[in-house]
């Protein structure tokens, strides 16, 4: 019991001195990637920088002891800094003390949230985000991310709740821009690319590992960020006008309670939810696909109160919503890390930074933060998506492009709102016909085939339709309808038998029809029967009075419903012309 | 395609003298029943008098000529009523010009939407509530509606959005009980439901035909209105403090655009959609039922279309929203209406009644109206229901208490919208753990059954899964993690066949799903294989890159899957013990 709430205690048995070689080097480069991501994504969320870094230390050491993952990085990530900005956007102004109140109570909340949803089991939640809506919620994120980053690359003061206002703001203070931000911003975007796309290969061609090479790669935006501080120290770039970072308080972050007013906890519960929701979807998928690899398996309902316990301890010191981040994740996998005692190193490494290397980043240009933004985010892009979906399903298609125009247009809360809703409601939609087929036996067989597809024996006073998935709410009335069209269309019909071999459920909704089934039929004349039924799906129609009035007889076997009701009369059962 | 549009074209060819006698008398004894229920039901929407009596002409007409239903009487409803003073309640104060003209645009903006759904065909949106949603809203409403009008009856001034407030305000207003107006209220009461309960076995017993009774039973509530109209007349009631209808305008309403405030139509939208989609569908289940009595059929969409052009009729003629009502709708049936003409033929009486009755309605008190209200709406209330559905169906008893008690406390647009919301999460619930059983070969046959409930062959090599509900994005995952289970838990296979005899759908999600399982599997070294797939669900998948990728084979029938795969080594295939 005590192990399942705290998996530390399962891997920190078997800890030894090789784990913990391997998970200090994949620490170690983790925290080389994470030191310029935790203060890129603060400036994404519009937070101060130090409040990445705060972000990037105690939930590591929280996910530890309550993760069950081995290899996820936590932390500030690209989609949950965009959405956090998005809700304490429209509280508060960035910049001011009760934005970054709400930030920080916001990761609280969240917090709370995943525990008490991962203590009630309810990891099943994220399968009601369809992988269309995901898809489609992350390529757009990725593409207002990447737009909200241009006006620092181009030093000018714009800002936008979506796209549109974005792009015209950007075009209106286009007289503001600032040569020596855009060079240095163009150059940080170029070499970065230029890192992801042809350092590796070049460093393989030159004789080093492939491993090694693939580390040194991922150590592209620090070499960028060490290259732009020093250039604006030496030029005085910062007095030019070039947007810097500033001053960063050093030292660890202090502890303290969020803000319990409840006004603030009623504004921010939508928000909390939802970005709780696709955190969660996120870190577990990233999770489940490391783990797969190493034949190791998570448990989504306590990665559910890892993240809440990443989130109340990033709140508790100072830090904003985080989660497990896809890329830093797999290059731990990548660097070897065994167990989350790396995630604590990492940790360890970030407190170490926000402890020495704080006065250094007074110089760090905004521009290089933007590109390292722009460069990670772009990846996430994935517009071939919409193709593949296209050919596949016309119906996750149009969920998926309702979620990427809506995020676009209207912003990310309204985009996944849209997006699930609509895919379920498409997906209810595709289930309101119940697929079902009159058949007719197979001669000389206990066996019952389509008569629309195979040579079979009807009986004209019998009418047999089965009926190939569950009944439930959507499919009812369509169930009534098609029974009403066939016994008007079959006037000469005394027998109708509902075939239930696929039926695994019939809801409170279903019955009602069947109910209304039995006394339309009844009224006509004709009887009612079932045939068939499934061994859980009898006992509870017995639980209602349907049986009790129903005009007919429930049938073990659709063969016995046959030999009961058939006409013993040849010239009434005939042979149908499929 | 003209006829289609226009339903009347089809019924107005056939129409003749008996039709017409039939029609008329249903009409006389519609408009009998209909002239205190709309001057009721204007009341409990916080409307004039009149407003009621405007909303029983037109739409009549207008539903003659597009409805489908030979039998639907249309005209204001008690729920959508209710619904329509939530709604307007919410902008404008009752009595004022704002609120008349709120609930006028309220109705105008509730037809386009059912004309538009109607159009599109959409009428199946109405199956995406369910029976115990409907049927929990319906008598919530009934309750909420009857505690509104105990005020009338009591003659105090209480007020209040939910059952609560609205009590409490009655318990606080209980000094100003008004004695003549709760004799009046009371006896009215009192009255009602003794000609509901006794008056027609009295009249049978006294040698009156059946049908005659059943007639003259309906006229209670005119009988009610008329005998204590006549009290306050003559005593001067109204001078001593019992509140009156007062002075209704005589004569037909005008013509008149509604308001088209773009943000009084942004207020009302989300209002006028519930009111649609209740309307709609308590209408169509009453239309459906009396015409599948008749052996007639109803087109939903067509339905749509005719109570979309009822509520703009009624909102260009200053009425308020209406739909088709169950038990004036049951009176034109069982009076014997043939046609739509019936209906227009009511609206023909109501609109002789405008013209010449209003003046005898100035003495007509509201504590009056308010007990044909009581009666009629507690006949709504079926707690019954809730009892017979725990017994059935939890999901289904949890959706419909849901509803009840969240429509009680927060009001009715709370209450239907939580109530659609949970049934549909509640089903995504049920069916995120699809039906699925490991089978083996019943020995000597062509048959794969369960291995857990019967003797069948099974080889330690090969593990099959069959799986008994279609793919989606809901069960997914969880596909996912049973098979990962059943691999790790059985090292020795080295072929998966998944069995898909029952898969109508595989969605975009659970494509994914199978792509990384066949990942997973490739990586493992176990093939994964598909047995039985439907040729729909084949034709999609053909679209996709999955079966390029597919470790295994697609096998047509699980015996050739077993044929292929099998260990001809008799050591390793063995009986299962079920």
């Amino acid at each position: 019991m005590l192990e399942r709430y705290l998996p530390i205690l399962q891997w920190l048995r078997t800890y030894n001195r090789g784990t913990l070689t391997n998970d200090l080097v994949a620490a170690l480069i983790v925290t080389i990637m994470l030191i310029p991501q935790s203060l890129a994504y603060a400036l994404l969320a519009g937070l101060p920088a130090e409040v990445g870094l705060y972000a990037s230390i105690l939930p590591l050491v929280a996910y530890a002891i309550f993760g069950t993952s081995r290899t996820l990085a936590v932390g500030p990530v690209a989609v949950v800094s965009l959405m956090t900005a998005a809700a304490v956007g429209n509280l508060a102004l960035s910049g001011t003390a009760e934005y970054l109140t709400a930030a920080i109570a916001l990761a609280f909340i969240s917090g709370l949230m995943l525990i008490l949803m991962g203590v009630l089991r309810l990891g099943m939640l994220a399968n009601f985000l369809s992988h269309p809506v995901i898809s489609g919620f992350i390529t757009a994120s990725g593409i207002i991310i990447a737009a909200s980053q241009v006006k620092h690359i181009l030093g000018v003061n714009a800002s936008g709740h979506n796209m549109l206002e974005l792009l015209t703001s950007i075009v209106e203070h286009s007289s503001e821009l600032h040569w020596p931000t855009l060079i240095i911003g163009v150059s940080a975007t170029a070499f970065l690319f230029w890192v992801r796309k042809n350092l590796k290969p070049l460093l393989i061609k030159s004789g080093m590992n492939s491993r090694m090479a693939d580390i040194l790669a991922k150590a592209g935006p620090v070499a960028a960020v060490a290259a732009t501080t020093l250039v604006t120290f030496l030029f005085h770039l910062d007095q030019g006008g070039v947007k810097v970072v500033g001053d960063v308080p050093t030292g660890l972050p202090g502890f303290a309670l969020p803000n319990f007013d409840s006004d603030l906890w009623q504004q921010l519960f939508i928000s909390a939810l939802l970005i709780s929701v696709v955190g969660f979807v996120e870190s577990v998928s990233v999770a489940q696909t490391l783990a797969a690899k190493r034949r190791q398996r998570i448990d989504p309902n306590q990665e559910l109160i890892g993240l809440g316990a990443s989130n109340v301890a990033s709140s508790i010191s100072g830090g904003f919503p985080v989660t497990g981040g896809f890329s830093r994740s797999v290059v731990n996998f990548d660097a070897g890390a065994e167990t989350p005692a790396a995630g604590a190193f990492t940790a360890v490494g970030i407190a170490l930074a926000t402890l020495l290397l704080t006065p250094l980043l007074f110089f760090l240009p905004k521009a290089t933060l933007a590109a390292t933004i722009i460069v990670a985010v772009l990846s996430l892009v994935d517009l071939g998506a919409l193709k593949r979906t296209w050919a596949y399903s016309r119906p996750d298609f149009i969920a998926m492009a309702a979620t990427i125009l809506l995020t676009l247009i209207s912003g990310v809360e309204a985009g996944i709102i849209a997006g699930v809703s609509l895919s379920i409601l498409l997906y209810l939609h595709r289930t309101s016909k119940p697929h079902s087929a009159l058949v007719g036996r197979v001669p000389g067989t206990e066996h019952f085939r389509n008569v629309e597809r195979f040579d079979v024996e009807i009986d004209h006073r019998v009418l047999t339709l089965r009926i190939d998935e569950s009944l439930y709410f959507a499919n009812a009335r369509y169930l009534e309808d098609r029974v009403y069209d066939l016994i008007s269309a079959n006037k000469e019909v005394k027998d109708f038998v509902l075939m239930c071999p696929a039926v695994n459920l019939i809801d409170a909704s279903a019955l009602e029809s069947l109910e209304a089934i039995n006394q339309r039929l009844k009224d006509s004349g004709v009887s009612f029967h079932l045939s068939e039924v499934k061994g859980p799906v009898m006992d509870r129609l017995k639980r209602s009075h349907f049986l009790d009035e129903l005009s007919g007889k429930v049938f073990l076997s659709q063969y016995e419903a046959w030999e009961t009701l058939r006409t013993h009369d040849d010239a009434l059962t005939q042979k149908s012309t499929a």
